[in-house]
């Protein structure tokens, strides 16, 4: 990894850049494929294929630094173009098509990266007395503007990126509690892998995994990929430090407590505006060698979604859960887009889960009302089961096919982007009574909004699919992509009249503004107005109290003054 | 219930207090019990069975109100002797006691009752201009002195305790999401009745349950009997609404947000300093048919405890999972000391859970030594499984035994208090790496407390068990009842030496103040050791912002000052 240097713009390492050449052999598939998914068209209609290459970092001009790296700082400051550009933007399709054509807004001044607390402490001083805006950065993961460096010229000096990636080992494991004590700048493979020399796993798994980390996560309440049961980090959290402007934060190491407000959790989803997470202690288990799972089809989408009631209400607690909807199966190449596809997943450690299974399917059965609906295929394996079922090689191959998309997918979308495809995901959650109007009031608006955008020759040319990524006893978590030909240049404005679009409509049903992207800069209009406004001036008083120049992360979560 | 009044000291009513002819009559076999497990000496030489009766309410001198109910509160308002001795004291050791010996010092000048929001809205707003502290009372079951209205008089004109058993209402119900909108001030029974209606059930249940409310719960963070899990109220809440004395604070109803710190985990756990909890919207669920339960005895309490642990880490999630040592099975009848008992149990809306229980007993099996340990008795039912098993009727008895004494502990510490005898309990969490240096250390302070304290001739007449009240997959939480002849008259000098060294070995040992009792002022000098420094600064912001004149529930969680 040493040397490895990440794209400065988009997902992956320099080394991973596709060339263009490689780019439009591939775009000519993915045009054949998206075509007709857009409305039924012939993809060259809208350009799609048409492959543009990136700016070069050397033709990226950024604003000169407005501060000087501290002399008692300078071994660990950068601020050469690449590292400027990389810390200037996180991963919103936004993010990524500016990265792209090479507009980085809002680079930070400077980029340190810590060696250890010491060095962390030194610089949020340095940043309080001068004035200087601190912007905590783990993977540069975030979807939604939570570590760009845009903070009001007005009333800050500059902004500094503190890269966490120096933090990232695991310092201690106790097999007795089966707990460890992990650095923030710990990335989803890097802590695995120290995890597996002692047998052990966190077992959480985001779909930024492979960059973002333990302290990103926990600061924006990230979500696992598993879902039911705990999948979200807070649920792991024993207990966590920070280094705050006036001091360090640590709570007790406690699997429980009932002494007062949580500390844990009021830095669980703080998004860095009270200070920046250092190492938390967190459960971590062996890896469960007890899996059992089966896909179901539904020819209805609303089946599936009574189902999926019935299963989150059954206490079974399936590991996956995800339904998705016939458009993201097809587009996923996971379905024929004729039917909407469960994906339903057991595991243990402790024992086989095919009874937990037979029994999910039973409920599935009580679901199905169109002929078409069955089950697609069933995969059982586990040590005492006798290694794997009969049925496993035909099967999986839906929940695998799936599988590689939902991780491929940050690096499909840089390949969208070059060939003029705009896709923007948002997620919300809502209860179970509210879920059928959110959905259509949700899919509408965004529909209007990619048609209100297009040129005359691509209305009707997008799409908006909706999957399940978790669910709880009294509500899903529902999953929204969009897809439609972009506007190339003006691909920016386009994304932000679709969100707005589709923020409105979420917020308008009840729904949250976020289940596990977090808030940023770029959810706040529609934050602000789900938060109990009691709550931003709790919140306010607070972060007055920790920080009171206002270093911290300004702008995410909440303004300058109540 | 109308017209049905609350013992002025003690727990439950009135009309169930027992005359002291019956309590003498009670005490003899209490004291032939209880005299051989207090260093196997005869209770006699420690004054057991001589039962004092309470003082009457009418030998009770409360000093006067010093400030008048104002005449727009008037009708909501009460400042009775009964009311305000009722509203003077929580249900601790030392409040029992002292609410016994007609010992009421710090009475609110009077209680407020509020029967809707405006009454409460109009109430705080009140305290505010007035300088008058504003005690949340919910059924008055802290043993924390969280209700207790013992505020600076330098700070404060007078003190008002909010009575919100007016507020007690389930409002709405939401069948398919299965959740419910209740007011605060409902009861474990309460709710539970009116939910019964709608075949639903919240199904927490604290030993306080019935007394105890919704609005407490949150406030403090309770925790049911359930052992693992979801068993702590806040896993059960979608939404909370409270009266500030800045404004109303509500966030949405969800059933997962990411968007920013959690709302409700920052009421949760408040304790009332921040504001009164008025409603929340909780999950509940149809009462599950399907159970199993059976209790194994341990010769070896360590075995015992080495065997929960991989009960936690199985990923089973038994219901029940409670682990007793040998002393406290032989005090609640439930064993007769010479060995540990596990009582476990599963249970399910959605299948039999035989099978769980089976895969339990496996990994017990393992886990025994010596040739006593054995399974005492199994107990399966459900609709499914086709009615009670053969083995029930001769079963469940050491089960259903322990129960009663679980449920019955608050009246039996009552008739205790009246003969003499001192019982305290207090409950803590560890990560079970630590647990057997944290019990060695506890069990030794408390009895060196016990005998520190004791009259020479009651020296090693005192006993400390344990039980697992809640396991997690990294430590359990520890459950200390504590035993002695009462130092008749100074019980409260007592009780506070012997709270004194638990607590002491409690934080040195590393482990949490309180895992479900909450810190009240009662463990507010061990609190402020545990919490982290920077918390307590932002709590101290947080608090400023929302309640400025400081009139909420003064003493609790925070100090005046940072």
């Amino acid at each position: 990894v040493n040397g490895r240097r990440r794209k400065h713009w988009g997902w992956g390492f320099e080394d991973q850049q596709p060339a263009i050449e490689q780019l439009r052999e591939a775009a000519g598939p993915l045009a054949a494929h998206l075509g007709p998914l857009l409305g039924s068209r012939d993809g060259d209609r809208f350009g799609l294929g048409e492959v543009e290459g990136p700016v070069a970092l050397e033709a990226v001009a950024l604003t000169p630094p407005r501060i000087e790296v501290p002399p008692a700082l300078a071994e660990i400051c950068a601020s050469d173009p690449h590292t400027r550009a990389r810390h200037a933007l996180g991963s919103s399709y936004a993010d990524v098509v500016s990265g792209f054509r090479g507009h980085f807004a809002h680079p930070p001044d400077f980029v340190a990266k810590p060696r250890h607390e010491a060095d962390l402490e030194a610089l949020v001083e340095w940043c309080s007395g001068q004035r200087v805006a601190a912007i905590p950065y783990g993977g540069g993961t975030s979807v939604v503007g939570g570590v760009t460096p845009d903070v009001d010229p007005a009333r800050y000096n500059g902004a500094v990126s503190i890269d966490m990636s120096g933090l990232d080992r695991v310092l201690e494991v106790d097999s007795v509690s089966r707990a460890a004590l992990i650095q923030a700048g710990a990335t989803g493979p890097g802590l695995e892998s120290q995890l597996r020399e002692h047998g052990l796993t966190l077992r959480h798994f985001p779909q930024s995994f492979e960059f973002s980390t333990l302290g990103g996560w926990i600061a924006t309440r990230a979500a696992g990929h598993f879902a039911t049961g705990p999948t979200h980090i807070e649920d792991f959290v024993e207990s966590v430090r920070a280094i705050t402007p006036t001091g360090p934060w640590e709570s007790r190491r406690l699997p429980g407590s009932g002494a007062g407000i949580s500390p844990d959790r009021v830095l669980a989803g703080s998004e860095g505006i009270l200070g920046v997470i250092t190492r938390a202690w967190v459960r971590v288990q062996p890896r469960p060698p007890h899996r059992a799972a089966a896909s179901v089809r539904f020819a209805r989408f609303e089946d599936g979604v009574d189902c999926v009631r019935a299963l989150s209400q059954s206490g079974l607690q399936p590991a996956n859960c995800r339904l998705i909807d016939p458009l993201e199966a097809r587009m996923t190449m996971a379905g024929d887009g004729s039917c909407a596809l469960l994906l339903l997943g057991f595991e243990s450690t402790d024992r086989p889960v095919a009874d937990l299974l037979d029994r999910a399917l039973e409920i599935c059965a009580e679901h199905r009302s169109a002929p078409d609906d069955r089950v697609v295929a069933g995969a059982r394996s586990g040590a005492r089961a006798g290694g794997r079922g009969a049925s496993q090689a035909a099967g999986d191959e839906a929940v695998s096919s799936w599988r590689g998309a939902f991780l491929g997918a940050p690096y499909l979308r840089d390949a969208m982007v070059a060939m003029g495809v705009l896709s923007e995901t948002f997620e919300t959650a809502i209860t179970w009574d509210r879920f059928t109007a959110l959905h259509e009031r949700v899919t509408g608006a965004v529909r209007d909004a990619i048609d209100a955008q297009a040129r005359p020759e691509a209305r009707g040319a997008g799409f908006v699919t909706c999957r399940f990524t978790h669910v709880y006893s009294d509500g899903p978590a529902p999953y929204f992509t969009v897809v439609a030909p972009a506007l190339r240049g003006e691909e920016v404005e386009q994304w932000r009249a679709i969100k707005r679009a589709a923020a409105d409509a979420v917020i308008a049903a009840g729904a949250t503004i976020t289940h596990h992207h977090a808030v940023g800069r770029d959810h706040r209009p529609w934050y602000d107005q789900q938060r109990p406004e009691q709550f931003a001036r709790m919140l306010h008083g607070a972060k007055a109290a920790l920080d009171p120049s206002r270093i911290m992360n300004p702008g995410v979560l909440i303004g300058p003054t109540t």
